[in-house]
């Protein structure tokens, strides 16, 4: 496609670097900036800037944070004996988003995914082995939170290979039909683990 | 949603005021950015401000340019006696895509829109009146090629009522079954008007 303008194509080809942003895609939000003030768009570009400059990573879990380490983990409210382990800080959210949950994280920051290259050591799994290995410490749940793909059980399946202390205790996230949703339209194999995994009746 | 960082906070605020981009594809775009390389998030930003602050439009048919006024119009290969006129520059690359047309154009820079609060002042009518009823004028033919909205049809409405120059030929883009479109999948006001436009044969 030929833009009207060197400065739209360069702008377009940085957007559409992005995941799931095509050219046409780009060309729409570069139009959209151009009839917004100067400042809509210098505003995002600060703030891009701003974030990807200031941003830290959590010593001691991986998570984004302001701070050199996270306000999760310096919560004095939190239970330091019980580490959930997952893919990336999407997840922290959706599981904070539950108030359910009052232990640790530790945040790989991905998956075991020979194909794309990616192997144990581009992950934080050593961190994560340190934690739970160290003399000192008060880890007594792991609980592994990864997507059920065949990466997320080859990671999960990686780590309590790993892991060389006795008595931890290991678990995963309760598999089942989805609160709300109608057995008809549950797959054979969720039916079949939520039957297996039946729990004693609760009256919501 | 609480995010783990006021800086993650404001990239997704400011993401999510772009069309079409809600906070979560927002935060899945911040998190994009934080795994690559700093310059990533660098150069598009530059990328953004330079376009934003440097852009011109044409000083003759509106378009976005480099220039003062833009290449199709500073061309000498362009026919200067017919005029295009769309809504935006989305358009105008599409019609250039195509490699039928050598004609001029007008950007309006929208439709005419009273729920929108867009009257005829805020787009570039005015200009293409002057262009057109201009004593100097070359144009001979002026082609509506807005789309086939309400809006769209008003517009072309009103453009048409403010042309005072005898002689003008207005033309408007044929309408009919798209090439390698099927009968049945037409809808009954374009295969209707198909019909009634029905052209003489010609093999491909």
């Amino acid at each position: 496609m030929e833009y009207p303008s060197q400065l739209i194509e360069e702008a377009v080809n940085e957007i559409s670097k992005l995941p799931g942003i095509g050219k046409k895609t780009a060309l729409r939000l570069v139009l959209h900036l151009l009839k917004q003030p100067n400042e809509e768009t210098r505003s995002l570009a600060q703030a891009l800037v701003k974030m990807r400059d200031e941003i830290k990573f959590c010593k001691v879990c991986h998570n984004i944070s302001d701070q050199e380490i996270c306000r999760i983990c310096t919560s004095p409210r939190r239970d330091n004996t019980v580490v959930c382990v997952i893919e990336d800080t999407r997840d922290v959210m959706a599981i904070e988003n539950t108030g359910q949950y009052l232990g640790l994280y530790h945040v790989l920051g991905g998956v075991i995914s020979p194909i794309e290259g990616i192997g144990p050591d581009n992950l934080n799994i050593n961190s994560l082995l340190h934690r739970i290995n160290a003399s000192d410490s008060t880890i007594k749940e792991l609980i592994l939170a990864l997507n059920p793909t065949m990466e997320g059980d080859t990671t999960s399946f990686f780590i309590t290979k790993k892991i060389s202390r006795p008595g931890l205790k290991i678990t995963s996230l309760a598999r089942g039909v989805p609160v709300g949703g109608e057995l008809e339209y549950a797959d054979e194999i969720t039916l079949g683990r939520s039957i297996m995994a039946r729990t004693h009746y609760q009256p919501n």
